[in-house]
Parts: C-alpha cells; structure tokens; sequence
C-alpha cells in the first residue's frame, strides 16, 4: 500500500547514489572543506545572486533550525513565528533547550504578517521584564502549505529592517515552494529578503541534508563554532556537498518538486470535484482536508494517509506527495478517494 | 504622591527589623544551616502540618521560580500554565532560559483548569516530536488577583496525580491569597494538594525573601546543588530563615496580608459604587479596571496607580494595596477616583 | 599524495553503498520505526547478547555524545573523563553547552582508572558547592589509540556501580579497539560492563552512522525525546538500519577494523625498526610519534600525515590508517618514513 | 566558640541598619530605578573616575559572577582562570549550567598571568573543534588570599586588549585585596585595567549585595535582561543601593576592610613566629596553613576555623578573619595556636 503521509518515505534520487558511488573511494579532508562543497557553495551563490553568502551543510532539519538559532541570538532573545510553525510544534522544544523563546501567533494559513510582528513587539515592549524579539521565522512553503509571495516576503524584510529583527526561512519544502503555481519567489529572492534561510534536501531528492544560507554577514562570525558544538559539524562533509551541486547543477531539485506539485495538484483537482472540505487552499506537495469518521475509516483501507487528529466525528487528514511519488500511485489515491466520498 | 503600583514600594515590617538588629553580631554558620533557619521551617512545617516538607530560603521570586521549575523537569519535559502567568509574560524567559517551554492556556480569571490541562495532554500525545508536559504551574492569588478555592486546588491536584504531573503554585502573594473573602485554603490545604509551592516574603512584610516548599519526596534529592548552581544560595541564609520566623511566629504574615485586602476592598467597594469597569472580580489586594483615557490622565493627576496599557480610549489600570498601605492614603486614593469617574 | 590524517577520509565500504542503492525506493516510515532500523537493532543485541538493550542510530560523534549525555544527567551533575578524552578537547564545549562540567584526569595513555574516579569524588564531596559526578567517559579505543582490557572494563564497572556513577564508553573507534592485538574485549563485554556505549560507523565502513546502545534501564525512558530535541533524529533513519545491518551481519565490521590496524602495525614495525620516538605503545590505527622539524617538513614533501603541534624543534605527529587504507598507499608511507627518518 | 571560618558569620555593619531602619516606610520604584540606587551609582562613578560605568546591584557572589558570563560570551566562548578559582571549584558548575566551559591554569599563587593566556590560546586555536576562549576571570584579592599589583593588572590588561578578550575581575574580597598592605590598586585602576568586575559587599560590611560594574561599553546593551532572566533583578532594590551608598559614601568600606586585614596580620605574624608552615604568602584576611592532625585535633577543641582536607597527617587549615573580627577573639585564636603549635 503506497504511503502518502510524507516526503521522505524513500531515498534519493538515483543521480545523487549514482555520484556518492562514483567518488566514494576518494580521499578528501573533512567538515566541508573539500572540493565537493566548494562546488556546491560556488552553484549556489550563483544561482542566489549572492556571492557573499556563507552556506554551511547540515544534516536534518531541527538540526539546522536550532543551530540557525542558537548563533542569531543573544540568551535575552526570542524567535516570532506562526502558532503552526515547526519549532514551536514538532521540534521537541528545541529552541527553549537552546534557551529562547518562541512567540507565536495564530495564523489559518500559517503565515507571519507585518502587523502580527508589530503586535507582538509591542506587547514586548516592558524592558526588561519580557524576552527581545530578535528573529522572525517563517517557512517557504509554511507547514500547511501555503506559500510567501515576493510582495508578502519583500513585506516582512522590511518590517524587520525597520525594527532589527533578523528574518528567517525555513526551507525544508523550498522546493515545492518556488515551484508552485502562483509563487512569484526565486532563490536569488530568498538570499534578496531573508536575512538567513535553509534549503531542505531531505523531502526534495537527497538522502539527507539542508544548505543553511547566511547572507547578513552579522550572521556569519564564528558560525562554524556552533555547528560543531551542537553537534551538526559532519566528518564526511563532503557526502553533502555532493548532493546539492547534484541537485543545484542542472535544475534537478526544481523538477523533482515540480513533480510532487503535480501530482499533489491532480489529487487536489480530483478532491475539489469530489466537494471536499479542504482546511487550508495550499497549492503545494501537502493537501489538507477534513473527513468523516466513516469517510476516514474506509480511505484507510485502500491507501495511507496522514490522519493528524480525530475529534468526535470530524478526522483531520493530510495528503503528502513527493519527488518520488509514482503517477500510478496517484491514480490509485484518487480513485480511492472517489469510492470514499463519493 | 502615594504609590499603588505594586506591594513591594516599602522595606518590611519593623519586627523584621528590629530581629535582624538583635541578632546582627551573632556569628551563625552559612547556607541555611543556622538556627534561625531551622526555627523557620519548623514553624512552617508545623503550620503546614507537613513534617517531610524540604524548605528552602531564597531570595526572589524570578529566582525561586526558575529554580524549582530546573530541578523539577528533564529537558524534554514543559510546564503548563495559564497564558497570563508571571512565567510566561514577566520573568523575560527564565524558565525557556532553563531549557523548558512553557505551554499556557489563556483563560479570563488567570487559572488553569483540569480541562485545559486534559487538552494540553491530548495535543501532545505525538512523542517523540513534542515535549512532555511534567509541572502545572498556578499562581495563589493569581496574576488577576483571583483565588484558588480548595476545591479547585483538589481537583487540579487529582487530574495530575492521574497523569503523573506535578503540581507548583507560586505563592508570590500567598498572603493575600490565604486570607481573602472567600477563601478557604489554608497553608496545609497548600501542602496537600500541591507537589511545591512558595510562599512569598518580598510583597507580604519581609524586606526580601520567598520560602519554596518541596512537598514531594520525588523534589527532594540533590535540590540543594540546584539552588547553588543557579546563584540562590544565599552565603547568610540566616537572614531568611529570621525573617520567615518572625513572620510566621504568630501571624504577623496573614495580619500583614488581611490588612492589604481590606484596603483593596474599600477601594473595590468605591470602585463598584461609581459604577467603574472591573478587568476581573478580584477579592484580593490587586484591582484591575477599564478606564477611558480622560479618565485615566485626570487620575495620573491625583495618585499614581499602574497603568498597563492604553489603546484607543481604552486604559488598563492596576490598583494595588499592601501590607504597607496607610488608611489615609487609600482615603486619598477613594477620593481622586470618585473626583475622576464621577 | 595519500592522506593518512583520519579515518573518514573516504565514502563507504561499496556492500554499504549497494544496499542503499537495492532498497533506494521502498518506502518505510520515518525516524527509525523502519524494518531495517529493526534488523539492525535484532542484530546487534544477538551479537551483544543483551535483548534488553535500547538502540538508536545517530550521524555523528559529537551528537551522539552530548545526547548522551545529555539524557544521563541532572543539571548539577558532571562527567568524569581522561584529559585527552574528546569532550574535554574536540567537541567545542558541546558537553558545557549542555549545562554540564567535564571533570579530567591526566593520563599518558588516554585512559581512566579507578583509582582516578575514586579522587574526583573525595575532591567534589564539599555539596551543594561543587558538581556531582554522575557518568564516567571512556573511549575505546582511547584518543591516543590504546585500549582497555576486560579486566580494566570490569574494574570501572565494579568502582561505577560502588558509586552510583554510570560508565559510558565512547566508541567512535570501538571497530579498531576490539579487533587490536591483545585486546580480550567482546562488543558482549561492552554491554556487560558499560551502562550506555557507542559504536562508531563513520570511521569504520559507515557512510556515517553511531549505533547508541542504553543498556542499563535507567537511560531507556524518553530517550528518544532527548534524541529529537538535540537534531538527532534522522528522518530517513532506515538510512542508518541499512548500514548498521550490513556491518554486522557478517562481521563485515570487524573485518574492516582488522584491515586498518594490520596496515597500522605495518607502519608501527617500520618506525620501530627506524628506532622512532613514539608518544604512546598504541595497538591500534592511530600511531603518535615525535619527529624533529626537519623530518616533519621532509615527510610532508612525500605523505600527508595529521601534525598536531609543532614547539621549539619537536613536532608531534599523528599517522591513522583506516578500513580504507590501500596496502600500496601503507608501503609508500613507510617508504617514505625510511627516507626521513634514517 | 568564636568562628574563623569566613567572613560571612555576622549581620552587617550597624550603620547599614541604621540606613535600612530610616528610610524603611519610605516608598521607591523597584528594580534599582529608585534614588538610593543613583546616589550609589554616582558615588561610585566618582570613586572610580569613570563615568561611563553601569553599575548593576546584585544579592549574591554565584549569581554575579554566572551573570557576568551569560551577558559577556556567545555559546562557544569560554572563560579562562586560575585552577582555584570560585566558578571552577565552588559554585557547582554555574558557568557551564549556563552552557560555557572554564578553562583553568594550575598556579600557586591562585593567579592567572600573562604567559598562562598566550598558552591556552595556542593551545585552543584549533576552530572550530574547540572552544575559543573570550573571557579572562582573575579574583582580587584570589582563591588564596593574594593580591594583583598595578602592574600585573596592567600587563593582564594589555594581553587581553591583544587578543580580543574581555577582563573579569572576581572583586567578592576586593576590600581585603585594595587595602592589603603591598596593594598598590585603587578602585579606580580596577575600573581602567578590567572590562568589568564587581565589589562585594556580603564579605566586607554589608547585609547582602555585590555591585557589578561594566566598564566596557560592549558588555552594557541589554544587560538588564539578563539579570532579570538570570533571577537576579532585585525587587526592591533600593535595599542594595542603600547599603552600598553608605558603604561607599565616607570610606566605610575600606575602613571594614583594613580591620580584617590587621586581625589577620597580627595572626599571620604570630604563625610566622610559631614557625607555621603556610600554604602561600598571604597579605590578607584569609591565612593559609598546614598541620599535624595532631595539631589540627588540638586546636579545634579551643576555636573554629576551617579545615579544607585531611591526608595522611596533614590537614589544610583556612584561618579567615572579617570586618566584624573582635580583637578579643583573635587574641583568643592567637592563644590558642600558640598552645597548639608549640
């Protein structure tokens, strides 16, 4: 039975095992210092428009968010972010181990707003009775999948510009986020407004592992230091760095996203005929909806999908796509789908 | 100008003073280990009827707070509390500082409730992504000024012993608290229901100090390096331990603490005859009232009160007696109030 | 030129590489729940002879090491290790950053003896004053490339258990410890006499991967928690089941530890017979010696060898064979040692 | 039984009470916005001919010094001090409990030099594997009671300005160490040669209380919040600005100081004559001596002092003497060895 319940139920891209297998047996230095993330570095500054970016490769995601953190702040100091976000919700309260505070705001479609920003400083404003505001963290695509707009992103960078608050992307899905229909948002845009940002490897055709991008040079001093202290510093750097000049040389990492939108699109297109009741309108890899409890228990005999909460009769369910997701598969989940709540 | 800004504008009761004079050049060893310490927390204990409670001395409230809640949690562990706890809005993250989120629950009168805690439980069920709820943190009287009846406090405490939380009230204003109308806890009903809990020196009569009282064996090993550890251990404990001692000895402490809700009553009582907006029904010595902002600048005028914020034409106002307040002064504060509302 | 300079110098063993390529599109879900997860876990408790043993695949060293720790102490409790040990010197202060000291003992051969701890603990009895040392670090092999005999394990276990302390045994290069001449130690007798060890991957046929092992029942609750909370858990953690399954299925570990120490002992022979100044007896895949700033700057014309410190005319120099080390590559190294050093 | 144990055995100075008693009633803003806090600032400020200085009142000496680190160092920065220096030995691991290492230098006379700095940097100049050292801690007086010249503040200074770090200096006995007898230190060099240190008061006349003083404009953003997270903002801190005006405010401080200092000399030069062994060369009000366990035994039945360790026949003896020392009970001491070591 295929899964549907996240973008990480397979491997890698054969192109990335294919380039692992190739240089295997050669000898470099370790922790990022090779040719490999050199090349790889080189691709994406490039690709970014930003030859004074620093990127550092990690190998997860709450790794790369806590280690983002930990350097941006002083111990006084705490992240703003949308009440849905990963660090406040599914990070094990990684950011408080760090020591700061996460302050978040309720959003439908998981988005932080100018205006919630100003709220919120404003209600910090009792110095110093109450944390500092300092790091503005929002996701591309946001964790209901939603994307940011250049003119939503363009928004929030000068909102923080204007009040010292340092903005940061997480990119876990940037992939099925720039490359989703109606997103305006480029790379270069990325590294244009964020102050700091990750690309996510892991769901979008590597083995594993996230491209941390410091572009404000306030970000950069010692960053290295941290990253091995939290325990993110790896010895075989290089495994990293030959999967994002993969992904990054020739478009790879766009069309494999592309993919997972597409397919995420037919199963949405399928849903809307059907009249489902959808929680949020996300035009990426993650469809949410809202089932029956009957509904819920007859889907689950043909396909898995992600069921995140049941309360009496209303089941939550999430609908997942990835860069490896096979269209038969698909077909089968739509067609599933239409014995069910038809 | 008479300040009702808060309960610890004055030094202490004279008793204080006049023990600390009579036993200045005594020569007494460190760390709590005097006997004046030990006289403290064996009237405590008694007054508690509690004859394994661990007592320690410490010297503020941020302080006791953070230290009970570091020896109380592992670092995976959360503490729920009610969204307007002093913890979550005015200690500037001591408690994510330790390593801990701190997950609330926003709720008019300030309190947490069984329900609340149960729909904490339920939401973080998804080990292991979320942290672990371990510590209820209440507030007796809370940040609104209300009360925790004994039935309340049962039920909370029944709800965490069923799902092995442990239950912390910061009894910063313990005295008021006690001692108002309608109040039918006693400091061995504290001891009873609660796993810890402190009882606050600083706003109730004492120049400084809180005593934290560690019910629960399981709170009880190693507390000691905690409190050093995190700059609590205070080098001439005795000087807590004396004052706790006078302040308990034969009630000065609820003398103290009736006195300051009695001059908040009157205050309550011009209050609600002029027809003024409560925040919240409050039986203790903190009142909290909507002014217009008129209203509010002809009071600034006339006696200084706390404002907390002002939005629109809308004034929060905090009004807070102590165990200092002189009687004219309320005289004086009742009169500028019915000058300015009327 | 060949590096001799560690043992991560290159990918993996190729079985490993293949595996990952034979099972790159299955499906599984994510975080070590995976069949191959459990393989490797059925595997290695078989080998251990511990069916109560809790196992979790990590990335890296430095991860692994702190989540240990960082699940074993309380926050007033501290490690007690070797002054050479890789907490205390390579791992940026991550066991600090944590919360907890790093006590250290000096000794010429990297190890700590019981005579050690049993001076650590009269030395920290003044409570609450000092730290409390709660976990005994050990490596095995040692940062200077010895080992401990059974006899030695069981000596730390028995002066552990006397006092309460809990031994951890690093085992980043546990594949070369084991497999060292003279050394009597089973991965069995790892189990048997730590309470918590790891076993190192990356330097030893791994594309990376540690296997944390908790033996003693007290660190198994929540650990995971710990494990997301510090970035740990891998999303794709059948990643690391794979590799783990595929090293020990067949000795395939072993082997490749006996290969990197067989080239060592080579090299040891050679400088024997050169009458080089070693700065320990190692058995294993490390070799330290001393060279005159002269032999080192000759050499490094020919090899590339790990320098460690260069004072007045003394140079220390570290040589590390691997499981990847080509015999052609051994017997120019040696060569060209023969033409410094005579 | 007189205590010589430290210098924290009595109350305070009367004319502190006598201040506490007088301005009791009287009502201030809290937080250390109050006027008496001001006068202090200012007169301290004068003191120390440097205007720029902020000045924070703090209750204990664990709590000074574990604020001091958080506010100065980004989490991979550490502390460098002597091997007997309170935040490596005494105060259970306060610093690396707020996440920094402290790297110690064995030195006989408690002191960090110059040549020790120059070392432990080289010796950490391998990033970014371990720490990188931002902070050098110094006490005056030391651990053991001697004290820094001019010169050696200078010479410190200047290594520190070099390399980029930042000079703390431990003042919890600065009284004994600027008025020992050879001291050629004012308050006011403390103020140019450190970043930073603070004056205790606990030790040297006061009820509680120690004065942290930043020098270095780098270390006064914000530093307020860490207080206030770090539990140490006072709520009526008037109380700390009262006592340190009076302390401060015709010399009292000094005055204290130089009576401990004489009692401990006139104990000092009748050790000398009885032919004493002494640990070091003590110009303050701690002696350092060792006996016979023998004498050890004999002198306890006849006074208090403190014995740090017991060995095989030697036993470590603190003799401490204070500001409230009664020339009487020294005579008594002096008595008393004598009958002991004759």
């Amino acid at each position: 039975m295929t899964l549907f319940i996240n973008d990480y139920s397979e491997g890698c891209h054969e192109r990335i095992l294919e380039a692992l297998t190739r240089t295997n047996r050669e000898q470099t230095t370790g922790y990022g210092t090779d040719p490999y993330c050199e090349e790889a570095r080189a691709i994406l500054r490039r690709e970014m428009n930003c030859p004074g970016a620093d990127i550092r490769f990690l190998s997860g995601g709450t790794q790369t968010n806590l280690i983002a953190m930990t350097a941006a702040m002083r111990p006084h100091e705490a992240v703003i972010g949308a009440a849905s976000c990963h660090i406040f919700t599914h990070e094990t309260g990684a950011i408080e181990a760090t020591g700061h505070k996460v302050l978040v705001i309720p959003d439908d479609e998981g988005k932080v707003r100018p205006a919630g920003i100003l709220a919120m400083l404003e209600e910090h404003d009792m110095a110093p009775h109450m944390v500092k505001p300092r790091v503005v963290f929002i996701s591309q695509s946001t964790e209901v999948g939603t994307i940011y707009t250049r003119e939503e992103l363009q928004a929030l960078h000068e909102v923080c510009r204007a009040h010292d608050l340092l903005l940061y992307a997480d990119g876990a899905r940037l992939g099925v986020g720039l490359t989703a229909k109606g997103c305006d948002v480029t790379l270069a845009d990325m590294a244009k407004y964020c102050d700091f940002f990750c690309i996510g490897g892991t769901k979008n055709g590597a083995l594993f592992g996230e491209a941390l991008v410091l572009v404000n040079p306030v970000l950069q001093p010692d960053f290295l230091y941290i990253v091995k202290q939290r325990g993110g510093l790896f010895a075989k750097g290089r495994l990293l760095g030959i999967q994002f000049a993969e992904l990054f040389r020739d478009g790879l990492y766009y069309e494999l996203a592309r993919h997972a939108n597409e397919e995420a699109m037919r199963i949405k297109a399928a849903l809307t005929a059907l009249g489902a009741r959808f929680q949020v309108d996300s035009p990426t890899n993650q469809q949410f909806i809202y089932l029956t409890a009957a509904q819920a228990d007859a889907l689950r005999q043909r396909v898995t999908v992600d069921e995140q909460w049941r309360r009496d009769n209303t089941v939550a369910v999430r609908i997942c796509t990835g860069w490896a997701t096979r269209p038969e598969a698909t077909d089968a989940l739509i067609a599933a789908l239409q014995q069910t709540l038809q």
